[in-house]
This record gives structure tokens, sequence and C-alpha cells, in this order.
């Protein structure tokens, strides 16, 4: 008798302990796309310190928040941001409707496939595009233009669908940290809508913990059926300083982790660096030409400059494209 | 042998199933404080329809959103909301650095005790209390304020703190509703950093699942330390045709179900109706003098006019505190 009681305890226990405790899942297998070295150290030795109940640096699940930024951090963002080349896309697409763009710029140029000139109108035009592609429709139908677009739309140079542009490490890192009770947000300059509709798929992260830049929506009854407009007005900028204005807003506590790739991180590190308690700030370095882009201080796209003088001055993890992670995209044949 | 293997299957597979299985609980038990009436019918059908995964609604955990209203609904709102009181105990307690205010409206007449002369000045002077009150302090100092307050101050008219003014049937509802896998938000016309502080301990509801009004925050650094510094201007007003607004900006997809009790919450409830599948909204009518207070088409607070003919239209629930709620509030004895 004595035997079986024991048995049934133990698995009453075991069973009720995978839901039950604080969770904390072991790293072993768990990364299997990084290199065993400083960077994937640093990441299993933060999630240890944390998860152990043992642990003075215990942080009860609750608190377990960790925010990634997405272009750079996630997915890749060479040699255009993919919110770009869907605005493009879209304007393409909305050309037939607007005759007058034949004569405006920065329409005129994009239609006649030259970007660089349609971009060289600078921020003003960057506006332009986007409200020309982003508004004046339901958020309904916009998640429904996003879909069509990211199920089809291919990357230029790899001839890949963007959501294969994905990092495998990320992904791998993002499960890991879930499996160890945290609640992972993406904080991105990109559009929040542009996100959500594929974001739970691919990242497994829900619309209500994705966090962007947004513009203003509108409720109206349209024939008695209620529906969001979309309007042309700017109404968040998620970056550089945005960041942790935007995770206040939505999260309302500050994450104890947080990755990002470029200067537009720097704050939303900052800010997270400054928690009592600990604390870990991660910065993906695109240093592997062959698998990926190698881009730091000069870039104009992801820019990692201030950040990166910071990183080494506060000790902030580093991680090396080209010698911590073993595989960059899930396609790849090791 | 067959016995124990029976029965530890049956062990493991109960403790598995306590956080694997969509979750769904049985409401025996879990309503006390309601009577058995067609409002409490009304919530176990429709959350039963939604949870049996024999259900042709059967909707997976992920969808199970619900969406509260704070005022009115989940704590009182009577004879003035509780964040209005909140600001003018902030006036009394600033005026001594701002010798300038006796010479001031509204805070000349609010100093004097005459609340009703300082409201007199409508909503610019309602402006002018909530931004001399609730800006000019970093998030955390504003969070600090707000605990303090809320531990200490007693209700005008019964004396019992403010988080003691809840409603125990609505404490139920929510519990009820997480036991059977839904998560529950808070979205309120109330000030969203004005929730947060407390909403976690009071209603189990974490930061991250709070709506609210906001006003602009700056990240700023002060002497290298980034803080968040909370701007006298108005961000975003979680009202009305601002609720959908604010849900689908935090929430980011529709919720099956709301619960309100006034007419600023009528947008909040035509948007959940009208999404596809099952739906479920509620309105708490305040019909109980005795127990609380009675008013609803002509209160200048939480006014229900609009919203009670929409909601005898569409076939909404509308509870009555006084024919389905055993209790009011936690501290009345039965």
């Amino acid at each position: 008798m004595r035997g079986r009681r024991e048995a049934l305890a133990t698995i009453a226990l075991l069973a009720a302990g995978a839901c039950l405790t604080p969770l904390r899942v072991q790293a072993a297998g768990a990364l299997p796309s990084w290199n065993d070295g400083p960077a994937r150290n640093a990441i299993v030795a933060f999630v240890e310190r944390v998860t152990k109940m043992a642990s003075l640096d215990f942080v009860p699940p609750p608190g377990r928040i960790a925010t990634f930024d997405n272009d750079g951090t996630l997915w890749a963002e060479q040699p255009m941001y993919f919110q770009l080349a869907f605005a493009l896309d879209r304007v393409k697409a909305l050309a037939p409707q607007h005759p007058e763009w034949k004569g405006k710029e920065p329409f005129a140029s994009l239609l006649k496939g030259d970007v660089k000139g349609a971009l060289a109108g600078g921020e003003h035009a960057m506006l332009e595009i986007v409200m020309a592609t982003h508004a004046g429709m339901t958020t309904e139908e916009f998640e429904r233009i996003v879909n069509d677009w990211i199920a089809t739309a291919k990357h230029p140079t790899t001839g890949r669908l963007y959501t294969e542009m994905v990092y495998q490490p990320m992904l791998e890192l993002l499960t890991y940290l879930r499996a160890n009770g945290f609640k992972t947000y993406i904080v991105s300059g990109g559009g929040i809508e542009f996100m959500r509709p594929w974001a739970e798929r691919v990242y497994g992260v829900p619309p209500e913990q994705v966090v962007g830049s947004s513009i203003r929506t509108k409720f109206e009854l349209r024939d008695g059926q209620p529906v969001l407009v979309r309007l042309p007005e700017v109404d968040f900028v998620d970056d550089q300083a945005g960041k942790p204005v935007g995770i206040q807003m939505h999260i309302g506590r500050r994450p104890i982790a947080a990755f990002g790739n470029s200067d537009g991180d720097l704050q939303m590190l900052q800010w997270v660096a400054a928690g009592k308690g600990q604390r870990f700030c991660l910065y993906v370095h695109h240093d592997d030409a062959v698998r990926e882009w190698a881009y730091d201080r000069d870039s104009h796209i992801g820019r990692l400059d201030q950040g990166l003088d910071e990183a080494a001055a506060r000790g902030w993890t580093v991680v090396s494209m080209k010698d911590d992670w073993k595989r960059v995209f899930p396609f790849e044949t090791k």
C-alpha cells in the first residue's frame, strides 16, 4: 500500500506542479539554435535567477514581463522595413483609384519604381504614404488587407515570405521565456495593427501583448452597425522615448527584461535596466553579412551606435548573430 | 494492478485537466450573492454555451475576453465619482504649496468646501482640478499618492474605505468568468493610473488589463535616472465612443461579453454585441435606494437612459440590484 500511495502522491504532485508552481523550465534543449557562449549563458543565468523559488532574486510570475522590439530583433529589416514594403505595394494596388497620384509626389516617383526619389521627401513624404495606405478603412478591413498581403508578399532578395524572415534563435527565446512563466510583449516602432494579425501565429504573441505605433480611430455607426474607422492622423509613435511611454500605457508595470537591436530601443532598455532587482537587457548586433546583413553605427535602418556604447558601459548582453547563432532563419538547412 | 493503474491514470488526468483542458467551471456555488433569477440564469447560460467543447458556440480561451466598466459597475459612484473625491482631497493637501489658489477658481470655492460652486465652472473647472492633482509628478510618485489615499480615505456617507464599496456579486462574477477561462478587463472612463495600483488586489485584474482615460507622459533622464513624467495634457478619454477605441488599442480583439451601468458604456456594449457568434451584454441598474442608490434616466452621475431603452429593445440582460442581488457590498451582514 505504501508504494502505491507514494506513487499516487508523486504523480498528483508532478501533474499539479506542472501548472501550479512558479514556472521554471531548464534551458537544456530549449535554445538549440544558440551556440554555447556568453550570450546564451547570460540569458539562462538570468532566467534561473528570477525563477528559482530559493533565489533571492525570485520574481513571481505576474512580474515576469519581457518586451521585444520587432524590426531587426524578431524579424529582419533589410533592405527596407517590411511595413514600408507593404505600404509601397498598397500604393501600387490603390493607384487605379487615384489617377491624381501620377502628378503628385511621393506617389508619382513610387509608381515609376523610384523608391529613393519618393522617400527623398523625408518624413513628410513617408507620412503621406502611410496615411494613403493605412487610413480610410475600418479596423476589420485593414486587418484583412494585412492578412492578404502577409500571406503572399515575398522578400525582395530572398524570395521568402516575410513571416519566414524571422530569427529562429529569437523564436526559441520567446518560447523559453514563456515556458518559464514570462509574459512576452512586442514593443515596436511598427504599426500596432500591422503586427497584430500575424504576431500570434508567428511569434505566439496575442494581440493584447502587441504595443506599437498607431493612428487615430473613430467609433461610428454605419447603418446601425458599429465600426472603428482608421483616421489619417498620427496617434502615437512607439519609438525611442516613446517606447517606455507605450510600455506604461499598455502594460502598466516595468518589464524585467528587454530585447532590441537599435538606438530606437535604447530608452526601453534604459527604462527596464533602471528597475529594482534583477534586470536583463540585450541587443541583437547585426554582424553577419553572409547569413543576414551587417550594419550598425552608420546604417539609416536600425542604426546601433549610442546603444552599442551604452551596452558596453553597462554590461548589457550583445548578441553577435555571426558567433552566437547556429542558425539565423528557420528555412536554413544546417 | 489494473485498479492501481486506473487510479494513477485518473489522478494524472484530473490533475493535468485542471490546467490543460479548456476551462469550464460550474456555476453552482460560484455566484452565491446572486438570486436565482433571469440575470443569473442568463450569465450562466452564456458561459456554458461558450465553454462547452461540444457546443456549437464554443469559444477557445484566447477569445474569452470580458470587459467591465468600473464606476457604478464594479464599485459605487455616489454621491460623486470616487476619483473626484481623490482629486478634491489632493487639492486640500496641495493647497499650502499653492497660496495663489485662494484667489483662483475652481480652487477657491473648493478650499472653502463649496464643491458645487467649484464644479459650476463645468468641464473647464473639472480639467483644472484634474491637471492640478494628477499631473506634474512621475508615474511612480503618482502610484504612491494613489496607494496612500486609497488605503485611508473614507466614503462620505458610509464611512467605509472606497475599496470596500465594491459590489460583492460583481466580484463573484469576475471570479466565475476567470475560472471559466475568461480574461477580465476593466474599461473605464476613470484614470488608468488611478485604478491600476489597487485593481489587482481588489478585483484580481492586473495592470495590463486595465483600460482607462489618460494624460500624456514623457520619458526623461533625471540625473541619469529614467522617469516618466505626467504632463497636464489629456491623452485619451475612455468614455462613450472612446470605449471601443480603447478596447481596440489595448486588447486588439473584440470582447465577447461586456458589463456596464450607464450610457457611457453604451458604445462598448454595441461594439461587443455586433461581433459574430455568441455575445453577452449586461447593464447593472441602480434601483436599490435602501442598500445602495436608486438613479437612472435623470441622474447626472451614471445616467442610464438610452442604454435602458436599447437593452430592452435588444434583449440585453438588465440586473436589478434590488431583485437580483442577495447582497450588494461585502461588508453587509446578510
